[in-house]
């Protein structure tokens, strides 16, 4: 099929949306790329820098031969009353959100099952900045797809869906739902509150404390520049995980502190920075 | 004096001592530099790339015309040991230790007052690597530096490491070692922490959670590079003002779960994330 890609229709044209079509766009020459978006900034953005053919009506785009829902995922609920059974009616369509049970659960809970060509992706890739005007071709090259198949999967689908990424330079690895969301709840929706609790943590002291950031402070806190109606989204939607993996990070820092304060001579604390700083290294 | 300035001798020729030695041999250009470390491989890396000119006895480094203690600051009682009553005695001298309270206390304690011509200083620079091999003649270039001033610091001394670093491009910014040591402790010591806690938050899963690895993980747990020797080194020396930051950083962190927990609809959470990512953003 994925000769035969003639147009591919995303449904949000922010970052990921924009970075979608125009790495498409790279890698399927003849493909056109038509954007739909509630905001007509977003779209003219889009269109500006060529990441979308075409700005469409929301009810086109399951006319597409693949379709990407890439907007916030708070919006799927929406999404889904207005394009209705015909998602569940032939077209290859696929989510780029950032937790899967929830989407899957409402997809099921719209349609009473999860439709045959329907495929959860989550692309490891991205970063702090949003809008089509921060997209870029190459930002899937070189990452990893996380693709989370469900019960009832089409092969086909899946196949087609796989071979799309690989073709952006993707490196295709299949996950449950239910680890996907546990996995990600650890090495990125935790990571993301750890840097906006720091920020927190320097309230009312940010200019005494401009002197003393530095390049390590600045890479540590990348994460905060991230967009917070995003990330309540993506926490929200993924929340029993990630109170899980808050409480096992808590107890880890409650053991960092009290080996800060109970040895004289740091040889506990030496221990707990030798085995992270190992674990880190592994990676 | 600057002019006058022929030799300067580095204790501890790793990442930070062989860094000087390039950085100051580019802007000072008769400058030679002499090296002393403990570890011949140290010596012979900083020599082979040209970060020094000579390897010394420790003896000798008294006789420089500046002086810089770069090794870890666990092996400063052993030093001031080393060299004695020289330091008290005209050379000019400075370190780049993490935090300043102790060496201060330290120095005072050995003395009996603060030397007139040592200028604790603090570089806001360097990188999670270690060794002479890993050293950048332009490390400095941009950067902050922290002049830590005490009560008997002689002027000229002062004005003379002032000058030394705006000539190797660093913005000096003086600040007393109280608040610089507090303010560390939240820009650089606890983030530091923090990421060697999410290390080890991981333990056991780490084959498992590598495919959910992103740009923004890796960004986020650089820190967890560094060397954990020397970072138990700066946070027992820091530790009141860290366990202070840990305590504050520790009752955001419940904040936010409490947000996560309790409010169904992220509002709270939202809130508080909003108010991180404002404060970022003034940075």
């Amino acid at each position: 099929m994925l000769k035969n890609l003639r147009n591919m229709a995303v449904v949000g044209t922010g970052l990921m949306g924009a970075s979608l079509g125009l790495a498409a766009k790279r890698a399927f020459a003849q493909l056109r790329i038509w954007g739909a978006d509630d905001k007509p900034q977003a779209l003219e953005e889009a269109l500006r820098i060529g990441a979308i053919d075409e700005a469409v009506p929301m009810g086109k785009v399951v006319e597409a031969d693949l379709l990407c829902l890439a907007m916030p995922m708070r919006y799927l609920p929406k999404i889904l009353e207005q394009l209705g059974p015909a998602l569940n009616q032939g077209v290859l369509w696929m989510d780029v959100g950032s937790s899967k049970q929830n989407v899957l659960a409402q997809v099921k809970a719209f349609f009473g099952h999860v439709p045959a060509r329907f495929v959860p992706c989550h692309p490891m890739a991205g970063n702090e900045r949003t809008g089509a005007l921060a997209a870029r071709a190459d930002l899937f090259a070189g990452s990893k797809l996380l693709l989370v198949p469900h019960e009832g999967l089409a092969a086909q689908a899946r196949a087609e869906v796989t071979a799309f990424w690989q073709a952006l330079g993707s490196q295709v690895l299949e996950m449950e739902a239910k680890e996907h969301d546990e996995v990600l709840a650890f090495t990125s929706h935790l990571p993301h509150l750890l840097a906006f609790a720091l920020a927190n943590a320097l309230e009312g002291e940010s200019q005494r404390l401009c002197a003393g950031m530095g390049p390590g402070f600045f890479s540590f806190m990348r994460l905060a520049k991230s967009e917070p109606s995003l990330w309540e989204d993506i926490c929200m939607a993924n929340k029993e995980a990630l109170l899980g993996a808050m409480e096992r990070y808590q107890s880890e820092l409650c053991r960092l502190r009290a080996a800060l304060e109970e040895e004289p001579k740091g040889q506990a604390l030496l221990k707990l920075l030798g085995q992270a700083h190992q674990r880190r290294q592994a990676w």
